[in-house]
């Protein structure tokens, strides 16, 4: 018989927003099969230490840590292509979703040029989780038939409309990684003519044990975060 | 020794997009515990015979389908109720995400009213699902930093100010539900100042294997859909 010569496989796949039981059947699937294991440090480690196969070669890479400098793409981009091309299952971990905030065009984009055969595993969004366990729907007849996702991460980019757009939508807001700018955000929106009594909810390390859930006015929030900004 | 009295639970639980491995495991585990599942219509059956406990009495109930007619809202608030004082662990599945257009306002307020202990499990939303099958991530360098989630139901409350909004953003926009309505969406849109060669993907029955992606302009879709609506 000839010998049928199997081609490797890369699964970019989502981890979810931090609980590792909101992890997918399916990607729990592909960790259970997995060879290599290329997962962003942000990534829950229980995930892998409960559903990922004990031969499985983890490798821990990604951009968001300040304790072990950054892993450069290319380098992740050649790690895949060099396991994929050693017929590998390989299965490429991110946090969150994978198609918001995540910046996967890249690797898609390598995989296609390399001819590598990939799959793309979709997750529990941070919006979602959050929302779930603070028990906030983001949508609710009478109050908001439609959300946005968001980041504050360059707010000089945003027009004047665009701001007042913000500031006047009945859209509910969500902004992605921007507790660090809060007074900043609040009064940006607070100029934009948004209610001084709009209720927030200011939500830390979502659906995990240590999540925080502060609900408070916009008011409240430019007047807290300015006492944090003042503080030593 | 006494005996204690166990309380009921209602589990409110996200089924996912489509695919039925696109539930999270967290769900997996209750439905697998599940004394009484009542599942909305339009999620996947195979997620019920796959995962289900085969003890578990399961209950078709939901409102988005012609055939059967729809299940008032106070029947399936005083099932959950029922079930959970006889001491059951209760799931309710919805289809998609939990916090999303899915109305669970009406549903948490009556558990709260009844002090039945309930938890929320978040899901892939159909966006989500969508984009990953499709492979087209929402978000990306260069092109879009934000997301909104929307429908088309009722375009006479978008005003003019928020069309044009619409037209000019920069954050890639997800019409829920409104497949239906596409040459009117396109036509507002375009009348709102969306470039008339603006991509657009049309996804049909998303992550399930019968799949439709069509990938077109913003002006196709106001021609198409204009030969669907002029047909008989």
């Amino acid at each position: 018989m000839a010998s049928v010569k199997q081609m490797g496989k890369v699964i970019i796949a989502a981890a979810g927003p931090g609980d590792p039981e909101l992890i997918t059947y399916k990607a729990v699937q592909f960790l259970q099969q997995a060879d290599v294991i290329l997962t962003d440090r942000l990534v829950n480690k229980e995930i892998i230490s409960r559903f990922a196969s004990k031969k499985a070669e983890v490798i821990e890479v990604g951009k968001q840590s300040g304790k072990y400098g950054s892993t450069p793409q290319e380098y992740i981009n050649a790690l895949m292509i060099r396991y994929a091309l050693q017929n590998k299952l390989v299965v490429r971990l991110k946090g969150g979703d994978v198609s918001l905030f995540s910046n996967i065009l890249d690797e898609l984009e390598t995989l296609s040029q390399n001819r590598i055969s990939y799959e793309i595993i979709p997750g529990v969004t941070a919006a979602l989780g959050a929302a779930a366990y603070a028990g906030i729907p983001l949508t609710a007849r009478g109050y908001s038939t439609g959300v946005r996702l968001l980041t504050f991460y360059k707010p000089e980019v945003v027009t004047d409309d665009e701001w007042n757009d913000l500031g006047r939508t009945t859209d509910t807001l969500v902004f992605y990684m921007s507790s660090q700018s809060l007074s900043q955000l609040a009064q940006r929106l607070y100029e934009a003519g948004m209610d001084r009594l709009k209720p927030v909810a200011v939500i830390e390390q979502a659906t995990t044990p240590v999540q925080h859930v502060f609900i408070q006015t916009l008011d409240k929030c430019r007047e807290e975060s300015d006492r944090v900004f003042l503080s030593p």
